[in-house]
């Protein structure tokens, strides 16, 4: 933690019949051990003291959390319809998660909140409410005026940031997805992301070729030099520093990792394969592009373990404290 | 080292102007802080005395290199046309690499080696003198009197064992040459090289997605319900312990591993990324599915550095364990 934040972090507890509240509520009561800065939660007080009985401070706005947060976890109070059993997801905590995230998002957009940290959501349930985006991201994006195309999935650990070009697309369609304008965007902002969100003046970018051994001069495949190369070309005439195509299974061991400080991905196993061997517990979905910070632990609802005491919040508090290390360095470069 | 071996281990210096003499070298050097067992290496005396000054023992065969092995380093001489320089490959050089790996296998099929580990060759270089096989492995299955689509290549490290389905096949083909009776039979020569390499009597082989999260019960693509779950079903009928398939991204971390004893992954990057990511210095390629031993160390020839005391011997050196390892178990079964 560089620096006290100016206002708490904004926690949308996800789906109540899911994990968040659990690990929103192991994550106050280590707080101290974890080091973590105030957050205020935002959701259904019930999902909470469904599974945990510690003390919950229901206030009006962030404003109230600090002083709250040495008493109890602070939260937003979001009624859901009917009060869910852990497990068991509804269309009425579908519309709850959503309300969540939404007040969540308006907090830091407008100020009031430091950054915002999404739980996990059930997407099937939005979609069965008319939800109309792919996931949190693109709703977020939506709410703060940014076009979905223009923001970037990364995923952080200690040691590692990866960013996949592609995201959920069947491996056999990864090729015709590609194409250079994409790979520059999705490169550019994530430079700008490294600027803007981990403070690095001249951020480097390591780029990973598709096929093995990076294509081998083209005998084994030639998207390296017809679309890879000329998106890095493009993204070093404007100043970055961008290398690559290189072999994957070569970038991601120590002294490979040191060279750069993102490594900008193919396709989604390619970027989550290395993120998640090496730091399953600590890597975080961070969203760049936006205007506001948002971050996410990386896994789901788990609705099969919740309710049981038996999901690690280490996750969430790795996402708490990347916000937290994102806004502080938002604001000491405001 | 579970006990002595009855014969030392062959080790063909791969080509002469490669790092494969210096990174021998090197191992004899730390034979007793590796704790190596006796090894004899066969190649061209010149190309290791032109990156060392330590002290060789030329041998006629591998009885005498144990007793020798405490002097210098045993070498059975395979003089080459001419002697290449360091980081300058020729067509002697690759004709060199060739006899010593043609004596070293031949070696080990007598029984007066224990196994064999391969240094690197030049496949280039190969090629051009006429070398019909894609790789040693396949010139080894066949030396062995076995179809090269019968062995299969595992990277092995210490918490980490992964086969690949396909190997060096450009990403876009990949879908196209996966079936079921591939999967089902890299799987079962995965699982026998369990038992007869590493001494695993019920091994248990996890089998990966070809596509994100699994393919999502077909949204993200239908290989896993039409390829790979009924390769996992013929498998597991023949008694074998086999589960999957598996989101390749959570099958890597400290607690998925522990869970299977190799993983079964559809394409080059699926494998090759976790075990470098996770054991770049350690991981070992073991060939399973031959009559005897084969281990090589997990890097090329090197051009570049070679012949400037800059190449890292300990992948050598797990190439080594490895190979002893896995001769040791398979002495002791039969």
């Amino acid at each position: 933690m560089s620096r006290p934040l100016e206002a708490p972090l904004a926690v949308s507890l996800g789906d109540p019949a899911g994990i968040g509240p659990e690990v929103i509520a192991k994550c106050w009561d280590n707080r101290s051990a974890l080091n973590l800065p105030p957050f205020v939660a935002i959701g259904d007080l019930r999902s909470i003291s469904a599974v945990w009985d510690g003390p919950i401070e229901v206030v009006e706005s962030p404003r109230d959390a600090d002083a709250a947060f040495d008493h109890g976890l602070p939260l937003i109070q979001i009624a859901a319809q009917q009060a869910d059993v852990p497990g068991h997801p509804s269309p009425s905590g579908a519309h709850c998660s959503l309300d969540s995230l939404e007040i969540a998002v308006g907090l830091a957009r407008s100020g009031s909140a430091s950054a915002v940290v999404t739980g996990p959501v059930a997407k099937e349930q939005l979609y069965a409410i008319g939800f109309q985006h792919p996931g949190q991201t693109e709703f977020v994006a939506e709410r703060c005026g940014i076009s979905p195309g223009n923001v970037v999935m990364m995923l952080a650990g200690p040691t590692l940031r990866t960013v996949p070009v592609t995201t959920h697309v069947a491996l056999a369609d990864v090729p015709a997805r590609l194409n250079s304008a994409l790979i520059e965007s999705r490169g550019r902002a994530t430079l700008r992301g490294l600027q803007r969100n981990f403070g690095i003046p001249n951020p480097r970018l390591a780029v990973t070729g598709l096929n093995p051994h990076s294509g081998e001069g083209g005998a084994l495949g030639r998207e390296e030099i017809e679309l890879i190369e000329p998106a890095i070309a493009a993204l070093a005439a404007e100043g970055w520093t961008v290398t690559g195509p290189h072999p994957a299974d070569t970038m991601f061991h120590t002294r490979a990792r040191a060279n750069y400080d993102a490594a900008l991905c193919m396709y989604h196993d390619q970027a989550l394969i290395p993120i998640k061997a090496l730091h399953f517990e600590e890597a975080v979905n961070v969203t760049l592009g936006l205007p506001i910070v948002r971050t996410a632990p990386d896994h789901g609802t788990a609705f099969d373990i919740a309710g049981q005491d038996r999901a690690d919040p280490r996750p969430m508090a790795a996402a708490l404290h990347m916000a937290a290390q994102c806004a502080a360095q938002r604001s000491e470069a405001a």
